[in-house]
């Protein structure tokens, strides 16, 4: 049998976690994935280590300042970009057949779209591109016949559960989400939670900004819209469960009755694998579920009292249209803020809702709505004294 | 869109428990399942009351006795055939598209292959068959071409977790057990267990035969050999966990460490209705799984030497050729032994072994072969005392 030809990669965001876990998987399979492409933010040692493993034909940086440090320490090695147009243009070109994008919040929107129009399959852990722009989006995917993965656990489960189903003929979907590391914290104790604790996840190990929403929950919250826009299922159709261990990535309920789950021990590598390899399943070394040592797997309802965020996530989706662009904007800045120590852990759904409530839904957003209204939830929410460092921030945040 | 066709079943022993489910589907899908043949063993008066509802063409009955009985009774209503023979002529004929077998034992081995050489879809839930016959019969489904859907929640489960995923890439099949109502039974108190409580299983209602399987384990080994039958997957990868809520009904993983698992609440109807309606997934009534009110799935190791009969199967899978049928024609006779009262319950896995022990195992079997090795087991095991009444049994044990 002939060997299948080697997949072209090119990696947005290969510097933070889901993209070194990226790289472990092409080091897996060095005949069948090529990496042609690496962009990072400021992490341009990371990135000349990158290089010189894997041999990409081009690089992208955050912008002209590191992309001159970047062309000095790789001179010979490989061509070097920079910004949002070096991003743009990379994931054109034609020696790339699928584009890994591990980018962090809004800022992976325009790099998305312009690979689907270049006719690019994408392995997407970039959820946020799917919350704010999901119905642009979609449709892109649709006209220009691209193949979109989700690289993210628990969607990939449902890929994977929906595999020979109709997709037309799902019951319900049931996101698991371990329920952070405040799950069992009382309310009243939330005014007091440090960086360092929400920083400081139960199964998974993270980005900062994705460790955050993931104990505010979030994480879960978008991914619901992120389910809506993959699968077409409506809001009142997705549930949330709280699974602790993390073992059940999601589930799908068909119609009869029968339920499929897709499970393994925490670890993104998989979901990667998956995307970049389907439909083959290869042989990885990714460590086995053990069921005699496991044990058990609990369950349990979502508190929505004590997690506002994933209620504002449900109530955003049901608006639609503009509502949730806002909400993700609102909860980039919030979350900034957080992190940065300006604002407590309770004080990131107060700002959301206020953003949410302040807002005038809009529908049938063109690219260019979607980035005035996300631009102007940000500064709302910023506030004004707050207002341009937020916005040099945004600048400075493609990559993780 | 055309209405799919109608699908007109032969329902092999549809006065016992898994028959009655299986009329209870036909129920909801009037238009697309019809009932053409209707088979049982004596109760006469539960087969004339699903002749006045379901109109099949004709009805089997245990023998010439019953049939004169059940010929006055329904006299102008349909046809009656008795015995084995009236079996085999039923599942041949023209008006039949998918034979469901709901034989207990290795009484169904003979209409299961009459009806795959007639070119049937098999619907069986006679695990028994492909332990005795496996080899034989699932030549007989690739050389005829037909479909075989197991009927019980573990192997339909892995089915529907096989559904668009390739069949030769399985790494390992977890099949899960309930554990019976003797799990958490100390050895030492085996003695003294009684048909009553053995007959008591926590999660299923089954018929008597199969539910004295699950209470030695028995029938967890039945469903390893029938899965290596029906999916190719070798003894050492078919692994069994006790799972006692038995909300998971068996899973598969695959090379890439990705497991998937079907779960449902336990309930016949649904296998029942997969086999019969695959490849849809109509809209079903069955009850649907709460997570949130669920609490909790618990596994745990099987004790293979409080429960040896497990142990028992995976030796004569291992050991290939004639010993599953071994297997089950000691097991047949003990359980039969047990449930009259005649052995108690540590004597069954002890007569099996027995009679396993004293086997020189034949390879390339024969029907004939099969049939020769079933009788001499039971006479063996019978014991000569008891050698007599065991044949009269067999002769009337065909259905349930």
């Amino acid at each position: 049998m002939a060997q299948p030809p080697q997949r072209r990669l090119a990696i947005l965001g290969s510097t933070g976690s889901i993209g070194c876990s990226t790289l472990e998987v092409v080091r897996s399979f060095p005949k069948r994935l090529a990496v042609n492409y690496l962009t990072a933010n400021k992490n341009i040692d990371g990135l000349m280590e990158q290089v010189r493993e894997f041999h990409p034909r081009a690089v992208v940086v955050l912008d002209e300042h590191s992309a001159s440090i970047a062309r000095t320490k790789l001179e010979g090695l490989t061509e070097v970009l920079a910004g949002e147009e070096g991003l743009i243009e990379i994931v054109a070109r034609g020696d790339v057949d699928i584009v890994l994008n591990a980018l962090v919040g809004f800022a992976g929107l325009k790099p998305t779209l312009a690979a689907i129009e270049a006719g690019k399959d994408i392995a997407l852990a970039n959820k946020e591109t799917l919350v704010v722009a999901g119905e642009l989006l979609t449709g892109k995917v649709k006209k220009h016949n691209v193949q979109l993965f989700p690289v993210d656990s628990e969607h990939s489960a449902i890929l994977q559960c929906l595999r020979g189903e109709e997709v037309t003929n799902i019951d319900r979907l049931i996101l698991t989400a371990s329920g952070g590391p405040f799950l069992h914290l009382e309310k009243e104790k939330f005014h007091a939670i440090t960086v360092q604790g929400a920083l400081n996840h139960p199964t998974w190990k993270m980005g900062r900004k994705i460790t955050i929403d993931s104990a505010t929950l979030m994480n879960k919250g978008l991914e619901v819209i992120e389910a809506f826009w993959l699968f077409g299922v409506p809001a009142d159709s997705i549930e949330v469960v709280i699974h602790p261990q993390s073992i059940i990535h999601s589930m799908v309920e068909f119609p009869d009755g029968s339920t499929k789950a897709q499970m393994g021990i925490p670890d993104m590598k998989l979901p990667i694998q998956y995307a970049l390899m389907y439909p083959e399943r290869p042989v990885s070394n990714f460590q086995r579920l053990d069921f005699s040592s496991l044990q058990e797997m609990t369950f349990l309802q979502p508190d929505m009292e004590k997690f506002p965020c994933l209620d504002l996530a449900y109530s955003a989706l049901r608006a639609g249209g503009s509502a949730p662009t806002v909400l993700n904007a609102a909860n980039e800045v919030a979350v900034r803020m957080f992190l940065d120590e300006e604002i407590p852990f309770s004080s990131i759904p107060r700002l959301i809702e206020e953003a949410l409530s302040q807002h005038v839904v809009e529908q049938n957003l063109t690219l260019d709505d979607i980035v005035r209204i996300d631009t102007e939830t940000r500064a709302s929410v910023g506030g004004a004294s707050t207002d341009v460092r937020t916005s040099q921030r945004r600048a400075a945040s493609f990559h993780r």
